[in-house]
């Protein structure tokens, strides 16, 4: 096959996707996850070369699973290798931040229709001291056991009692209303929250149940993050393996790598060392309390929304430092030098319509020198600080050029 | 006082209104609305000068009642003044298009809480075949009874469950989500389905009624338009009669005429014949179906809302005719032209956080020549046909020019 050929052919798996929330158990049943299993974000990662952040988050998940009553035995059980950790992409999830699903976890389910993938991802947990930002005290813990015992169940009924829920019309219409679905996921939460509440309000429980996750849906503006993310790995994963393409399908971080693997290699990471986000901090914080970028939320970027689609988010321009309306068009434009192509459903008003970037060429990346943008929030380098801000992360181009490199050399042989 | 600083002070008013949404229950309470009275949108309108789509209207309703079993003795009722009709405006109430109130029917109770006022309105009846747009027949009657019976009492006791739900932030959240909050309400009424569904879920009957009251709330993008006019009727109320401001507080249509209302000459109404949108129609429909411009929905407008918003929904530009962007960021400074400021908390990402143009003042509208522009629905001229299209319609200049030799007038006299 030709590289424009195979190209064109990810180009239209990226863009056909039909992504739906059919689902939301456990992790261990729907992504048959082995019991003292930790996935963690980004390519694979030995434990000596993880970030105390995400140590801290794996060390809590273990305790959170009850099998560690504390870190000290939980690092040992990590060290002794009786418990694996393993990258979420590598088990058909995906993870934001530091990306943490263990068995117990719930994790929706969306399922590609159009080519019969599955994405899945743990439930956002909402803002301030969260797991996925390294936060691991009690609260941490606590807010976790309610998600697996109560929440989720709960979704899992309300989501399973129709029919799944169309999240492609429902990010096409929520990028209209102004969000990047990385950084704001404000009307995506708010439309996901709305086709929830008659299902919510059918679920066979006490009503005390319901409410508490219908204040938790409500009261979260990120909560769709995940979904769009899962959508991601719904929509990449059947790209994976396309020989001859030269497209991006995953770009993922772990505190420590950047990875990104590319349709025409297989699932070979190529890997680089993350580099710092720029942006805004919360009070209180700077740059040197910054974690270095980390999370699998990468993924939205390589389905053209986040950093990609800024021109329809100038809110979050703002908020991460990009300026206003005329300084995301200009996001917007110099990502769409990297792409091949124009998204068809996701368009944006603001550009007139226009289709948000997609698809990456690593060719592209390099002829150009312009590394891929990525809308991030920003974890404290402390584990248990939580997060201290967001900003704009450039991909490292040596992820690109490795892998120009390796496909040259593919071609070759 | 001087003209500048009664102006100052109406437009410290139009921006400074502090609306909460407080309660839902009967137009016979909220309102004291008498038996055996119909409320209509617009200025005053003797029975045979109403069109005959606001005539169907008001004779569906006497049915909806069942002070009459048949439009025909409906009909006689109203003629022998046995059955009262007037505008919601002199009730403190809004209706959208045909804007019908009657005893039985729920209103929404906006309270605005920097100037004690209460703005009301009926809960929004969906698309399709409904009373605002002029349709009656049984389907028309039988959802009008279940808001009475079912949805009313439902949404009631979940508002009156929590404290008030802040309007104004959530106004000002949708405007930076797309809306202009007249022809397009999906961020706002995503927003405030996610704000009530925590306060459903506790709601105190069977689970059946609430989930229909969520799916009826989660079906119709255009639920909050209704708030967004008490919001308008509640911030507009308390500048009627600041002398020598020469500022609009009222605009509304009743099909018939249009009319208009300045703070500083009280509650007179200065009209002349409204004139027809111009917009989009839906298939099988042109301008020749089309019913003269009417409804109390223009308030939105007078707030800083509507068409002068258009900038913050270039998404609506587009529906209504007015192109894309650009052609929206154009009618927003046009109506710039005539407003003495901007809304502090109105702010549109699109024009680089600027506010949107608030404070219409009458020598500016007559000094210019340029009308105010507003966003509207269209109904159909034949009773029962229900909505036709979507447009934009112009308030008439000879209003502005009336209200302009009026207030001359008085201030010679």
């Amino acid at each position: 096959m030709s590289i424009k050929t195979a190209n064109q052919t990810v180009l239209e798996r990226l863009t056909g996707a039909q992504p739906f929330l059919v689902d939301c158990r456990p992790a261990r049943e729907a992504l048959g996850l082995p019991d003292r299993t930790v996935c963690h974000a980004g390519p694979p990662l030995p434990w000596d070369r993880a970030c105390p952040t995400v140590q801290a988050a794996i060390l809590c998940a273990i305790r959170y699973e009850n099998w560690a009553p504390d870190d000290a035995e939980a690092r040992r059980l990590v060290e002794r290798g009786e418990v694996a950790i393993g990258p979420c992409h590598d088990r058909g999830a995906v993870g934001p931040m530091t990306g943490i699903i263990t068995p117990s976890m719930p994790v929706f389910v969306v399922e590609n229709r159009a080519h019969g993938s599955r994405g899945h991802v743990a439930i956002n947990e909402g803002l301030g001291k969260v797991l996925r930002f390294g936060a691991n005290d009690d609260s941490v813990v606590e807010r976790l056991r309610w998600l697996a015992t109560e929440a989720g169940p709960v979704l899992g009924e309300a989501i399973r009692a129709g029919d799944g829920i169309d999240l492609r019309s429902l990010m096409a219409q929520a990028l209209r209303m102004g969000d990047d679905m990385h950084q704001r996921n404000m009307a995506a939460s708010c439309l996901l929250a709305r086709a929830l509440m008659g299902r919510l309000a059918r679920v066979r429980t006490e009503t005390g149940a319901i409410a508490r996750v219908a204040d938790f849906v409500a009261g979260n503006d990120q909560f769709f993050l995940n979904l769009a993310m899962a959508v991601g790995k719904a929509t990449t994963d059947p790209c994976l393996g396309v020989a001859d393409s030269t497209l991006v399908v995953t770009m993922a971080r772990n505190g420590t790598d950047f990875g990104i693997r590319v349709a025409g290699l297989g699932d070979r990471w190529f890997t680089a060392p993350v580099e710092m986000p720029i942006g805004l901090y919360f009070p209180g914080f700077s740059q040197d309390d910054a974690n270095p970028d980390m999370g699998d939320s990468a993924i939205v970027e390589t389905i053209g929304l986040g950093a990609f689609a800024m021109a329809a988010s100038p809110a979050v321009a703002r908020f991460v430092g990009a300026g206003g309306l005329q300084d995301a068009i200009r996001n917007t434009e110099e990502m769409a030098e990297i792409c091949l192509g124009e998204h068809p459903h996701f368009r944006m008003p603001t550009m007139d319509e226009r289709g948000t970037p997609v698809g990456i060429d690593i060719r592209k990346v390099v002829e150009t020198g312009i590394a891929p943008m990525i809308n991030t929030g920003i974890a404290g380098k402390v584990p248990g600080t939580g997060q201290v801000g967001a900003g704009v992360a450039r991909a490292p181009l040596g992820c690109f050029v490795q892998a120009l490199q390796a496909f040259a050399t593919r071609k070759a042989s």
